[in-house]
């Protein structure tokens, strides 16, 4: 079971310009391969089914804990995503004198061009493709589990820095540098057990 | 942010004769369309995108704490297949005299035929389908999502009479009578709140 | 635009004993790769973007009208597998004496197996995988698409005689015997055409 | 079983400037989640489904008469597709003085850079992503049914409404017109009858 | 480039009993995630996409070589397949007195119950799903690489002990021993390399 | 069994003006329905499940020796897409001054913003979804295997003719020059068999 409190795991800016490309980019942090939402599966479901909890409790609460703090993570890639969407859109823009008419799909076609009370965040990557339970992996191996995660981690960290090279925006920037230093944490945590 | 407890929402009797059919059918309360994981994850990211919580407190307080629940329920139902996955198998089943070797694939193919330090409780319905992030709904409209989480609980309340009343074991028939509880008293709210 | 009428292109025995085995392979015929939902899509799709109609009427007349046919098929099939769901499931069939409880899954798992309000036919193959619009082959190159249209027909007659074979139910059999005279017909004309 | 004639539930204005960016937006309301092959194949297979028709004929009449009217929408909408594909490309485009080269991959990949004889409307949704089967709800259970398809044509409402304001073409124009005005019908009656 | 020879890596022993359920757990190491469609088609990638070959020569060419071996491995997998099913059916099959008559689906339902021209293997799973791109990882970092390949391989050689305890056929079991001996000798050598 | 030898059926020029965005497009060349990995694992897997092949040697050879060629084409089309992103990203190319930050989302999410050590070539059309098995067609009778691969070696002319339509770049034109050549081999001899 899980309490939940209404705080992010790391204060973001206030929201500024609207940057809803970049919203598309970060989207892959979300749910892509390598995105948090693997990381919170993969390792929750790695939990779920540990048996032997007792005998080895310092690989249990390993695991069930980062699986804990991946939580926060999906939460702050979305609160990432609603701040550079804030301000986006509004109904009539297409009539704006002024600027170009809203042309064209946005890149995560779920993102809005117009401000119809749209979603932010949604279990998909960059390319708007849903998030999978594909992804996930827990092999009911201790050692493959954890080779697979640092795996995981690594490919994860890859994909937080090309989104941090890639967008160009205050929360953005704010989420990658956080994340990257949890998931080296994480990296460092599975690559130091599994040796062992 | 979450805190996680390593205690169930529902005690669940001890494992008894193991019951690996059983347990593909269990998981159609897991990965399914109408699954634990579709309400944890739908309220979950209606929550993420939350804006103006302030405004209409009530509405997020609701669907915030019902996303948490949720969480306990999929650890619950992970725990229910868990149980009935105990004792399933072991290697050299197929030369055991007396019994006729473990032929054919197993209703869902991750879990274990023989013991190899297998998996239980996966991300897929009771067809081996993962599930996937195509099953949410986060309209970025209020009264939208309480009618659709309306029609999600019931459906859900749908999967799990059916499960109740397709697997005959004490841990499967433990978790749907709590589930039914809980998921009834989460469409009545979701309902009552719409109508306001 | 279409009309529709409240009759089947064929009449179907009446409910019998109850088969939801062979319901679960009929649905190969409704939303397989080679069933009766991807030959209706694909000329009904090759029929919308037709252009030069003027120019090639016999070919566009030819598309038109099996695509409309093809939906009475799709009706057909879902008539058959309703008829062999008739009388499938009540609930409480777990504690009913004298017979082993329901376990396991449905080959379908949305084929009932309690009697919950739960839908028959459903867009999905025998492996209760969803139809995708992945079928639908629209070339825009008339001979291109008559030369596929022979293969799907061909590979959707392939299929009906492997229902024909696997599946012992009156409903099933009056519906193969009438699938595979429409669907040689089409083959034929296919042919025929796209050899001019 | 129906009969289809060679006509559009409206009339759209002659193919004007081509705009290929537009129709692939355009392809959301065809093979989008809340696209007109959703709401056909929904009621459809509903209306497949419904047993006792006798006793609950008005019901059976409302879902059976809107699914054969979702026919003709998909049919609009791919005459809305092709109109603004018309004329958009041609071999040697490349060579063209005067103008950049064709670069990059046009929005639904279908859709033609060049013209090579290439379809017009397909069913898939604007980020190229096939229509699929999962799409349809067809629950079993008449009440249910209601509330999802009231859901499903808010979806639609809200998608016909983002489309209207991304894209600034006659045809897309007349077709979003139309499809708002009988999608709000449809919302009304299913909300009516479910109420009742 | 590649010259292929009409030759198995392995000799099976010649077709016996049918057993058209085993074939479909041995798809299991054809098109599962861990199964040697994966490992082909992972290597062969990463060899494709490897820069700097001169200084890294060692590497490239153990990458490359066990591609290669890869393809046989398919082959015979195919070989064990169409093995196993050599002779499961015949047309008539149903009429046959003696026997009850064939019902129910095929475990991959592409198999064949009645003897219609059906292929053998196909790129699919135990489960009757299609492998698919996504099990593929090529990320462009060497030690990232074998750090997965070693991951993949310890999944496949779960499989194939799961395969080897669930299928009691003399094709099969020639297969799985085959398969388990390349595949450790290929784990060991991602493992050394890797660690270097 | 194959032997692989390290060199492209055809010479490529040397690696010139990065071009990411063509490489994207040229992506539908691999990882495409009409794709050379759909006709390399067509073939391939037709090869693999020909019985009798003594008896019908001549058409086992036409298609096992175009399967070992298409390794080839899925082999230079992934040298083009590594050419064509040859020095195409750095490091630091955010900052770097005068030119406009990398910004939104490459085409094919995989290929590289920044210089990760990310791969080229990957399993996916020009959308970025994945190569699937469904793409297979292995009908297990040899007049529509033949019939299907004339099909499909005439989709495949038309994504290449696309394909060098849209991209304007050294090494594109070198391959799709080469592949039309080639597939217009198999498509003739496709035909030409099939007729006899």
């Amino acid at each position: 079971m899980i309490v939940r409190f209404e705080r992010l795991a790391v204060e973001l800016p206030p929201p500024s310009t609207p940057d809803p490309d970049g919203a598309s980019v970060v989207q892959e942090l979300m749910g892509g391969k390598f995105g948090e939402l693997s990381t919170f599966m993969n390792y929750t479901f790695q939990s779920f089914n540990f048996r032997d909890r007792q005998k080895a409790r310092p690989f249990y609460d390993l695991i069930a804990n980062i699986a804990a703090e991946e939580f926060g993570h999906i939460e702050v890639v979305a609160a990432t995503i609603n701040s550079m969407l804030t301000g986006v859109s509004t109904v009539g823009q297409r009539a704006r004198p002024g600027r170009p008419p809203a042309r064209g799909r946005p890149a995560v076609p779920q993102h809005p061009p117009v401000d119809l009370g749209r979603p932010g965040a949604l279990p998909q990557n960059s390319n708007g493709d849903p998030w999978t339970g594909e992804f996930v992996n827990a092999t009911g191996d201790l050692v493959q589990d954890l080779v697979h995660n640092y795996f995981l981690e690594s490919g994860a960290r890859r994909e937080k820095l090309r989104v941090y090279e890639a967008v160009d925006h205050p929360a953005a920037a704010r989420l990658t540098g956080y994340l990257l230093v949890r998931g080296g944490v994480h990296q460092v945590a599975y690559a130091a057990r599994w040796r062992t």
